[in-house]
């Protein structure tokens, strides 16, 4: 009886079989419940016993727990009526695929560990680069490659480091990061890249946030000249991150301007298209990304807008021998054959952690399921979909937009103050029917609707702007019997 | 038609049940599969299409060729006959809990964004520390608490980000690492503290690698010699890493020692238990982690030893606020009430990414299913099995141990030359009947059988010893021959 307190592989069958119907119930339900959890803090750890069990209990225990304690406690980010920060969207064939790798919960860290694991990636990331247009270099073809990350902040990061060695002939890794490097983004930019700079050694204050123009792209020309008064300081500026939608309000940085910059002064320059970086599947979006044969690393997150459950980050470098060298060990206990043939990749060399799971299951699964055309169909209705509320946006009398939506992200506000906007989407947020997030441009308050969800279609957006109209009219009317 | 390229529920269910019916086939037969994938370079990339689908495929086609192309190049680290590197284990229950995860599809990187994603990890944190018996300063009633990370090289660079830190005042963040700071390990410790301190701008030449005792644990006398070294010449000692339980051989660093060194000077402890441990689960082992209360930081993954699957690194600190403080932002994008409140956890503030999904949920699967007790059970099993296969070694004429196993991990080797242990553990490892994998110790090469996986069962651990015995007879045999 050595194996006495495993579940044996009959109940796991069993149980298997009950959660994904569990699941297949909650894709279809989830729109019928309220977005944002209305749990207060604390709620659901009371409801938990304060010590582990010191036996077994029974799964059917834990799956009634789910519904009890988990659901209510849970922002739905797969509701069709989320439309906060930027989807994390996931399907069907994604969540098969994640099954199927902790099912065979193998390890990637090496070539030799598991081929598969390693060669789905190296291929998979193959067809990606292809499917969003990607230049020749940053594929396996090239001298470059692409590899999965857990998120665009570990891209970033990534980026950062292999930015910072090329620039101090790798004498950062070896004697600690010299302390006159600097770095480039937009005041705009995603705040991984502040973290990045910190994590890296380079420093907040070495950090130049580049101002913007009237749609919050970078304005290169003042690129240019802070990288040329930093150089007369004695500075060494090593690494610029220029955004495809940068997640404030969807702005696109102009990547052959600051392209032509990194290239005269030989920096690093780091493309970020978390979100936006998706609609580069479809030919007619893919002019956001024009200049992107200037770029040293690029990323963007299947996890966000691809139906691909989190994590997936899609980075790809143009060469990879400096992300190698960057990140590169190799202790006895991992020497192997295959590694030192040097024809194979190591995965391990490519990122922060040792350890990796099976994470191209999901995407092989997802566009092979989909097919590159039936991505496209989702993509362009959820830009389709944003296209047509700002429409509304712009027809109508009492709301305007912040500023021009380039893809599926809108940014706009009640011509009332911004307080009025402030309760406007905590009511809206509370009602439990919508859930929107919020920003600031030009220093004025601004809601945020991102369509992006699986399955959100055409009435549960126009459902949602008939209640962001009628929220905003009973406000005001509250507002007009408060002072009379 | 606007959902016309999703799988649609009814489909889900189907290819889900039998998904996790081929799981359950898979983990019932794995033992009959070459541990070692069999593949050459190459052989799986060139069963894939060049080009990725235009059209979506039907499902069957892609569950075919689960079999067809990725078992074939896996090696299997869920067989029983997996004692490879260290055990990477996993569970029904567990692959449960991320399916369920993948289900759902919640963010947690803010409590609002799911606060049952936080406040379950918050809860099933402080059950493991009770259950691996850390003091109080490391959970959530403390002045710390715990976080789950993807991995133990994620955990040790936040620890060595906070320790950067905590030693610069903070500005380590703001103006760059200064050049002066040192860090200090054994020349045992995991290459992740190497990795670490070349990403914070620490840098590998300030990395000090402390010499180790017969037992390979590093020498407290030593490390005391080395920081009052550094400081006279002018360096800030800033980090120590010490382990409970080395890859290369399962040493235990003296926690007391080390940790009243580190105490005296001010330095940041942070210690190592990545697989060893899951071992403090057992009360009886518990003693190799004596001195922990002196620690500021302390990992083990469960994702190695604890029927979890990757990715699952418990990292708990003793003060939180050092680490918020080195990890925080908040830009404008991500502000809410409750994070304003102060009255609950924003994780992203708690490790490198933004993102993050609910690992929890396979954690609190496991510990139910199992209790702390059933856990103890397979544990004290493998640990049992691993000191009669050493045991064995002893009592053999050809084999002898490279130093005493104080847990679940054996280093020997055969007593004729390191060649022949070479040859030895090619031919064994290539024979598919066992995954084996070296290290060397002393300058002498040595084997490593690691117990650990779910199903080895005494029979197994018994027909490798058999297998290891009968192959070594083989190669002194044909070495005879060739030489007569």
């Amino acid at each position: 009886m050595e194996n006495k307190f495993h579940m044996d592989p009959e109940d796991f069958r069993r149980w298997g079989h009950a959660l994904v119907d569990w699941i297949a119930a909650y894709h279809q339900n989830v729109g019928d419940l309220p977005v944002l959890s209305q749990a207060r803090p604390g709620e659901i750890r009371a409801a938990l016993p304060p010590e582990p069990p010191a036996n077994g209990e029974p799964f059917a225990a834990v799956m009634a727990d789910i519904d009890k304690i988990v659901v209510p406690g849970l922002t739905h980010w797969q509701s069709p009526n989320f439309y906060a920060f930027f989807p994390s969207n996931t399907s069907f064939p994604s969540i098969l695929g994640e099954l199927l790798s902790a099912g065979l919960g193998v390890q990637g860290m090496l070539w030799a560990t598991s081929p598969a694991c390693t060669e789905l990636e190296t291929h998979v990331m193959d067809w990606v680069a292809e499917m969003v247009g990607l230049p020749e270099q940053f594929t396996s073809r090239g001298a470059g490659g692409g590899v999965i990350q857990d998120s665009a902040s570990a891209a970033a990061l990534c980026a950062l480091l292999a930015a910072r060695e090329k620039a101090t002939g790798f004498a950062g890794n070896e004697t600690g990061a010299v302390g006159n490097l600097t770095a480039y983004c937009s005041t705009q930019t995603h705040s991984s890249v502040e973290k990045g700079v910190k994590i890296t050694g380079i420093g907040r204050a070495n950090l130049r946030q580049i101002g913007v123009d009237d749609f919050f792209a970078m304005r290169p020309e003042l690129l240019a000249a802070q990288i040329l008064k930093d150089k007369a300081e004695g500075k060494i500026p090593c690494f610029v991150c220029a955004t495809v939608g940068t997640t404030s309000s969807n702005a696109m940085d102009p990547l052959p301007a600051i392209g032509a910059i990194c290239r005269q002064h030989g920096i690093w320059l780091h493309v970020d298209g978390a979100m936006a970086g998706t609609a580069a599947i479809c030919p007619e979006f893919r002019h956001f990304q024009d200049g992107i044969d200037l770029a040293d690393s690029y990323c963007f997150n299947p996890h966000k807008w691809l139906f691909t459950n989190f994590d997936c980050d899609c980075f790809f470098v143009a060469d990879r021998t400096a992300l190698i060298k960057t990140l590169s060990i190799l202790p006895e206990y991992l020497r192997n054959k295959a590694t030192e043939s040097g024809a194979v990749i190591d995965y391990r060399d490519w990122q922060i952690a040792l350890g990796r799971r099976f994470r191209a299951l999901k995407l092989w699964f997802v566009i092979r399921h989909y097919g590159v055309e039936g991505l496209r169909h989702h993509v362009r209705r959820h830009v389709a979909l944003a296209q047509e509320f700002a429409r509304w946006v712009t027809a109508s009398a009492d709301f305007e937009l912040a500023v021009a939506p380039p893809l599926n992200l809108v940014c706009f506000r009640h011509k009332g103050s911004d307080d009025l906007n402030r309760v406007l989407l905590e009511r809206l947020n509370r009602s439990g029917r919508l859930y929107m997030s919020h920003t600031e441009l030009n220093g004025r308050y601004a809601l945020r609707l991102c369509v992006g969800q699986t399955h959100t279609e055409e009435a549960h957006v126009a459902a949602a702007w008939e209640r962001i109209q009628k929220t905003a009219r009973e406000l005001k009317q509250e507002q007009a019997a408060d002072s009379s």
